[in-house]
């Protein structure tokens, strides 16, 4: 930097002049398409973090692009959806249907696949694509689904039994697209976190085991009973088994009471267990999860960001021009570079971003400038623009007429939302009353009709693409709830009209937009709304996690199904049945799980099976519900439901608190990154912020004509017309939050690794700072 | 740093010249006694972080050394527990005594910690005395005590009721005394952390406010049935609580099976209660708590270091002299104040120490060098004398034969550390084996026998000074289990042969004592030994938060004991008494917490009560529990249990969690402080460390008779007589753990404030680094 700006000392007299020349001969500055092409996927690829090598011939840049279309991208999704669903379809199904359709359809999703796959290679180079893991698994999964569904409907149509278990393969094909990168990274980082978590596993085995050990010295010759009847802590196992539930915390304090009503000393065996087991061991799980997640994730990112400067850098040295004793690439490269990436960026905004990376507007940008391009790209800076209510355009007299003048000054007051909040105050009220009685029922209507008219209200005072804009999110709600509540109302009206019959699902609906109504309260207190709004912006991070748990529940439901299916039978709620008194399987009679109603919580079909998984999840009776399968199938079932434990309740939602906690850090620690910052300095530097107070008035029809693509509007042009703000934070993508969680640790100066060197970074090779003497004294 | 190196530059011809001087001129250099007196006290409050503010006068100075010895620290601790205790011996008592005697006993108690409060009044000045909250609050404490005691016990002998609800005072002792400091400071925290929490809390409960309103217009008209018949959610407020309890997960998933057997589509509403309020609200509890605990963790610690450098500078101000320019102390004088400040640091150790302070060699230290010394006397340096084995003193010839040298190389070769190994996993199987029978039970006598054999052989081999060495844990661990089975196994034969009875608690402690012993297997494996030093030292931390919890406890079971006492009776195991069947209160006949034997869970004593408040913390069943009370004392009662469970479960074990997280993270990440490592390269520097190899032989002998105080030994003498090396990274105190923390995010170079201000030190005024633009670009 301070090399450039002496340079640029010295060559003061003839910048003016070198760039008038560079202008003027423009001939020369114009980059051949197919170069252009090239940087701009690479540029393409560093502003969304694909990582991906590609050919840089021109025909697999054409097919690179096709590749990255939300199309070709959509219907990816929409097979791998189509390839999970199809479990509904299948036996135990929800809804069957003949083999033959959900082989087809199978079949189908295969195809496109592979096809998807043959795309791919397409695009990598030879070498990189057979050396890509997820390729060859991707492969090796549709050859063992394509065996496996032969030898099934084969074996199927020669009479004998067959299992279809290639569906856990399912979601690998979920997992091992390269649009799933969040998804992939976080099964990667799941992977590099275990060998640590094993130790800490292994020793706390050791631990339930001694405790086993002196639980079965303590009690076993005591003799004593449990509750049901059966002999407490009698045999080594089951002991293990019981005291491994305690530690979930799910069978306390009723594994204890036995010993307890012995003597109260006994209690104190059970407390020190819980003690070490579930609050020092389980925190201490959280904290090794925690830790070497983050150490992972940090080398990942590190990953992330140097292959993205490394695509951008191979994007610069294909644009650069010699200037001087430096390389540079000037505007109109850059402007044509941008309008291929992003182009959806209006004019006016490319102007701005323009602005910000050539901040000495020398009418060129450095490399490190350049490098910046993908971050700027990633701001979203909304463009404000000032518009006339179409009222006022249609009608200007009768929409600025005293009247109506009133009527914006009172809904723009704030004793107009006062107003509005004892309104939704009264109406919970009125809600939590029966709505048999007919005064409620009416009230209902009252409601109802309140609320549209402040929505009609408000649409009359604010201009309509203003109110519904894409960050108004109470807006949207608000009158999404109504409407829909309206509807709902309105139909359900008719149904009682017409026949007296009255549908319970839309009067169900119906009740909860009611209820959902009240949400809105929350908006009107500043700290709620604040926090509502982190919440929110976790959202996109939690899919993710939603993501690796539906994956992880696939698998587990599919073995499961193959497992139990049929073993526990539901015979509906109010069945006379004497069978749906055991769940239609005599091992169950007499057992808790029988005398607890469970019997709806069984493997029969995909659905059923998640929502068991739900609930063990959750783990509270998870071993009465274990209990139920050992009871009808034994180890296999004790074996199952522990691994799922360990796999889900240790592991993944450690991960996902270890990941909130980390989230919620940096939301609330950094408000904006560093490029925010400076994009949003630049706009105070043009004068085009926010808070400059400007005239209200027909800036529309300026802003509209000036959407062309000319590009050069100089400097009072963007100053008189334009008005940009910086969107509120929130994170286009994960990688996003993952990078600016990070990036500040990462060291800005280091060399930027080639590809291949990339890919074999581990974590081991960054060095933590190290605190020095001088720090303490 | 820059200046004072020019500057000893410039007079570099002079100084050894001066320095002469100054040593020759010692009468010069003596200070009075009394400063000395007074720096010590600056410098011990520093070293031990104690936060007093003290007078200056001699008497006071004497006073406040009574005040920090030892003694009368014991025996404050000591009234605080025996006026804890009380609870045991009162109504309802575990062992009733006559009220006199508690009276008596409580009176004493308060009587003691009147005085203690009347011996701190002496320390401190008048105005910083009345201005202490902590202060003010022991006086009013022992005010209402002694009041309620009167009142108590005049009603009491005129035959009226009466509450002795003074009781709940009585932790406040043990957190308001100045001893308590991390106690103090937790609870502190926890006050300054509410706020944010309750903003969370208060849209939790929104949430949950909402959510059962759905439930209300979902359910209450189907008229479903629970499992033991009752009406399922049919009235708002037993939704409300079901609906809390459900975010506990302690009734999942019963609460959800009548809606799920009527239609699996009811479960979606579950399911997203508690993703919504189980996940992510409580996920966002953890974290909001650790952030703000955090924050306010960092000013308390900011506080404290301030404080500590504020004391040392008052110190050095009283002892130094004019040298040149800048101010000093002489060597003569620091080992003179560190004689006084730690008269147990052996005199070979202060010379390391003044070796690190003074580490040019110049005579002197400056402010910056003396300013560590508080830290410097924290670190534990362990002094490795070599010492002869007794045996080998008393009898060399025999010691050294050749049998001996033998017995010597096999208990230090690997083999023999195998070797037990596998005879402790043969012990385990046989611990698991059954007992009567006798084969099993002259094993016993082997195993006993061969692990006192290690034990001997190894005091034959290793010095037994050495041996049991403070940091030699398993040693101890070893030798005092198999001590103690010894004993209980002769004791148990004694009484076995002598009457043919054998004591049942003997037995299991001697069970409880061969099962301990198996632990010591994990000593084998190094990672596993990593992963114990690491829990072994955050138990230290831990226990601050178990006197936080027993703090809380006790309140909650002293008001759970008044207002509950004698409603629940516990008749015995296999009581025949029909009332047994409902816990002696005909409300509990037929329900869950009569049916699952829970009648010991009750509040008749404090054991009682402590066990009872235990299990709710674990949390599983607190619904069943409460409900058993709420029969009996309806509101009252739930009221009590869900503030017991928001208090405990939502903050207290958060924070502790966030405690563990953070500890953890300072463990792994960060090996030794910069303090330690100066004192480990000086340790390199003087050719004194543990790596280099040294001639076995008497140096014992030579280390004893220069265990003098004569201090100016030569740099030789040093070198070929010690050697030291730091004892493994364990913070001897909490407040060390936790400046280590945060100590490298204050800036050093801030000004330190006066006493004034550090106390009135808010979070806000510190300004965490923001990110610059140049970390990215």
């Amino acid at each position: 930097m301070l090399a450039a700006v002496e340079d640029r000392d010295k060559t003061e007299e003839n910048v003016s002049e070198k760039i008038h020349r560079l202008q003027s001969n423009s001939s020369q500055l114009m980059v051949d398409d197919e170069q252009l092409q090239l940087a701009a996927a690479y540029v393409s690829d560093a502003q969304y973090n694909r990582n991906i090598q590609f050919e840089t011939s021109p025909q697999a840049i054409r097919f690179y692009k096709l590749y990255n279309h939300w199309s070709t991208q959509g219907i990816t999704y929409f097979f791998i959806l189509v390839d999970l669903f199809l479990a509904l379809f299948e036996d135990p199904a929800v809804y069957l249907l003949p083999v033959w359709v959900t082989s087809v359809v199978e079949f189908i999703c295969l195809l496109m696949f592979t096809l998807r796959l043959f795309h791919f290679s397409k695009i990598t180079p030879t070498k990189v694509f057979w050396r890509d893991a997820k390729n060859i698994c991707v492969i090796v999964s549709i050859l063992l689904t394509l065996m496996d569904m032969i030898v099934y409907l084969t074996l199927r149509e020669t009479g004998y039994f067959a299992v279809r278990w290639s569906r856990v393969l399912r979601p690998l094909f979920c997992v091992n697209f390269t649009e799933s990168r969040q998804l992939r990274r976080a099964f990667r980082n799941i992977r590099n976190t275990l060998p640590e978590i094993t130790y800490v596993f292994v020793l706390f085995m050791f631990s339930v085991a001694v405790f086993s050990l002196m639980a079965l010295k303590l009690f076993a010759k005591r003799k004593l009973s449990t509750v049901e009847g059966a002999l407490y802590f009698s045999n080594y196992l089951d002991i293990f088994f019981d005291l491994y539930v305690l530690v979930t915390t799910a069978n306390s304090p009723d594994v204890m009471m036995p010993a307890y009503e012995v003597s109260w000393a006994y209690s104190i065996f059970f407390v020190i267990f819980i003690i070490v087991n579930t609050y020092v061991f389980m925190s201490l799980f959280l904290a090794v999860v925690y830790n070497d997640y983050k150490k992972h994730l940090k080398n990942e990112v590190r990953k992330l960001v140097y292959m993205k400067h490394r695509k951008m850098i191979e994007a610069f040295n294909l644009l650069k021009i010699t200037y001087g004793t430096e390389f540079i690439v000037p505007d109109s490269r850059w402007r044509q570079l941008v309008k291929l990436v992003a182009p959806e960026i209006p004019s006016s905004q490319r102007e701005l971003l323009w602005r910000v990376s050539d901040d000495e507007q020398k009418g060129f940008v450095g490399r490190e400038s350049f490098i910046r391009l993908a971050d700027l790209l990633n701001i979203q800076v909304v463009q404000m623009k000032e518009r006339t209510h179409p009222l006022e355009k249609c009608m200007p007299n009768m929409y600025n007429c005293t009247v109506s003048q009133f009527i914006q000054r009172i809904v723009k007051h704030q004793g107009f939302r006062y107003t509005y909040d004892v309104i939704i105050v009264i109406n919970a009220i009125f809600i939590g009353g029966d709505e048999t009685n007919p005064l409620i029922s009416k009230a209902e209507w009252v409601f109802l009709t309140l609320y549209l008219i402040e929505i009609l209200l408000k649409l009359f005072v604010y201009e309509p693409r203003a109110f519904f804009a894409k960050s108004q999110f109470w807006n949207w709600f608000d009158s999404l709830i109504i409407v829909a509540a309206l509807m709902g109302t309105i139909v359900n009206a008719a149904l009682k009209s017409s026949g007296g019959y009255s549908s319970q699902q839309v009067l169900d609906i119906v009740f909860i937009l009611r209820v959902l109504r009240l949400i809105r309260i929350i908006d009107s207190f500043q700290r709620f709304r604040v926090l509502l709004n982190t919440l929110v912006n976790l959202i996109p991070t939690m899919l993710t996690y939603a993501g690796l748990v539906v994956v992880v529940y696939y698998i587990f439901a599919i073995i499961g199904m193959e497992a139990f299916k049929g073993r526990i039978q539901f015979y509906g709620a109010n069945s006379s049945d004497p069978a749906a008194k055991y769940c239609g399987n005599p091992a169950l009679k007499g057992s808790q799980f029988a005398a607890l109603r469970y019997c709806r919580n069984n493997f029969n079909n995909i659905v059923s099976a998640f929502i068991l998984l739900i609930e063990l999840t959750v783990v509270n009776q998870w071993h009465v519900l274990a209990a139920g399968f050992v009871k009808v199938t034994h180890l296999t079932a004790r074996i199952f439901f522990v691994i799922f434990h360990i796999m889900v309740v240790i592991i993944l939602i450690n991960i996902f608190i270890a990941f909130v906690l980390e989230a919620f850090f940096v939301e609330h620690s950094l408000a904006r990154s560093a490029v925010e910052t400076a994009v949003e300095k630049k706009i105070q530097e043009l004068g085009m912020g926010d808070c400059v107070d400007y005239p209200a008035g027909n800036l529309v029809e300026v802003m509209e004509t000036n959407e062309n693509d000319l590009g050069n509007t100089n400097d009072t042009d963007l100053k008189s017309k334009l008005r940009f703000k910086i969107a509120s934070i929130r994170y286009k993508t994960v990688d996003a939050l993952l990078q600016h969680m990070f990036e500040e640790e990462l060291n800005p100066e280091d060399e930027i690794p080639t590809f291949e060197e990339i890919d074999n970074l581990s974590p081991d090779d960054y060095v933590p700072k190290q605190p020095t003497f001088d720090s303490i004294a």
